[in-house]
């Protein structure tokens, strides 16, 4: 068990705060304090309080999924899933799809006798990126991408942006709006979820709209789907939503008191430098690089 | 449920067989054929057998998983990991941890009695780079990369090397040797395999000897361990291993024929680029990029 127990590598030497080197050059120096350590230390300041009007509840017989919205990136996608929410558009709509190392989505089941809606819209104009403008907050990372000009961090969600536009990106628990051929036949009726690698071509083709920040493992631990995509077969291997609400809607008890690192805080830059050069006697190579999708969330319950 | 059938986009349009651009920059022409597509069109010539040999089939109460082993990249481990099998050190170890967006690891989890060996070892110098010989039928992609300067496909396993040396990546399914805090106390003894997204800053610093090629849901929808790095707290919530096996070993009728696109021919140039460029008409924007990682197996059952 000793080995297993090492791989993480959680402890910690040496000092420095290097800046991020191109691949194929040498790393950085090692971080002083682990990214746990760093959250630790953070100051309360470097904390927000996420928001109830912006958290989702996915309610299962197992437990609850939290996701956290991006009104910033998505406004219209986000309105329309508090509309749908307040007249229990989701509730006793099914989980219909896992995908193994792709995605998990729910849905109406039913082609032919859709569930009706009130308020909300079954299409919306697409939201794939939206305006960069300085108000969005857009922290940027100085590791270079692949699929980006330039990726980072706004309201705590991974994005990346041209200098135009702004969007976020697909990595692992972020919430998207599934759609059909046509750019504007999504709406947030149906939602998926990242459950594996993230697939990042979809970016700029799909509206992401959030991400979950807590209960990831009732998605992800799903049984995958026999069907093609990864859809469940037989309506009984569906798994049943008893709700979706937004946390503003709740009793105060029935809500999480959730609090993330600011993005544009010492802390987070911090953090993210730990993740980028690890220290301690465990890692031999610091990479000296962070991919975007490779920075956990920093989100804990409120202290 | 249309919009969910969409969502992977797998109808196709448009000619093209372009190179990849740098980040930012106008993505490349639409492939005129899907990654799936492509695959079912290549000819018998550009698939290879699995061999026996290499194969690692992992016996649990609910199915198989079968991985490929990787002798050119960890000779030593994988020479060992034979040994282990044939002397049955695994047949009622247990898999002891399962971290989300992270990695399924087992081993004995008896520290104060240890399974005896015989003829297997519980250290080994470790393998966490190879020589860049050409030997070792390195394919380079034209995609940049954040953590390497140059990644590609061998053997049909995901690498990277660097002039000198060359290395397995942690992709998505990828098998390695846990150890501890020295380099050289790992053996294959402990296994661990990458449920989540690529937790590429582990490259050069663990031994990777090879890739689940089936089986992989039992592993990524295990339950999570609820203690620290995702180890199981209770002895009854560990996994029974029934047994691990070298394919070569086993009577013909147990083993499960595979076969895989060779790294260097033509089919496996063109499914990257049906990646790099997706076509049809679900895509509205092209990656004109894609990362090693995102790059699924192309493995099947002979045909």
């Amino acid at each position: 068990m000793r080995h297993i127990i090492a791989l993480l590598g959680l402890s910690l030497a040496l000092p420095g705060l290097a800046a991020a080197k191109p691949a194929g050059e040498p790393a950085g120096k090692p971080s002083s304090l682990s990214f746990s350590e760093v959250l630790k230390a953070a100051p309360k300041t470097d904390w927000r309080a996420l928001e109830q009007e912006n958290l989702l509840y996915l309610e299962l017989a197992n437990g609850r999924v939290v996701m956290e919205l991006a009104p910033q990136f998505a406004p219209q996608h986000v309105a329309n899933i508090r509309t749908l929410a307040r007249e229990a558009y989701f509730d006793g709509l099914k989980i219909v799809r896992s995908q193994e190392n792709y995605v998990v989505q729910w849905g109406d089941p039913d082609e032919k006798n859709p569930r009706p809606m009130k308020a909300g819209k079954r299409s919306l104009p697409q939201e794939f990126t939206t305006s960069a403008r300085r108000e969005l907050g857009f922290v940027a990372l100085p590791d270079k991408d692949g699929y980006a000009r330039q990726t980072g961090f706004a309201h705590g969600m991974p994005a990346a942006q041209d200098g135009k536009r702004a969007w976020l990106t697909h990595c692992y628990g972020m919430v998207g709006a599934g759609r059909d051929v046509a750019s504007d036949s999504g709406s947030g009726a149906e939602l998926y979820v990242v459950i594996g690698h993230a697939p990042r071509h979809l970016d700029k083709n799909v509206t992401l709209l959030g991400r979950v920040v807590q209960g990831m493992p009732l998605l992800s631990t799903l049984p995958r789907g026999t069907g093609a995509l990864g859809f469940y077969e037989k309506p009984e291997q569906q798994v049943n939503i008893l709700s979706i609400r937004i946390g503003s809607d709740l009793p105060e008890e029935k809500q999480v008191k959730l609090e993330a690192i600011k993005s544009e805080s010492a802390s987070f830059k911090r953090a993210v430098e730990a993740l980028r050069n690890r220290g301690g006697d465990w890692y031999k190579v610091p990479a000296g690089y962070v991919e975007v999708c490779n920075i956990p969330q920093m989100v804990r319950e409120q202290q």
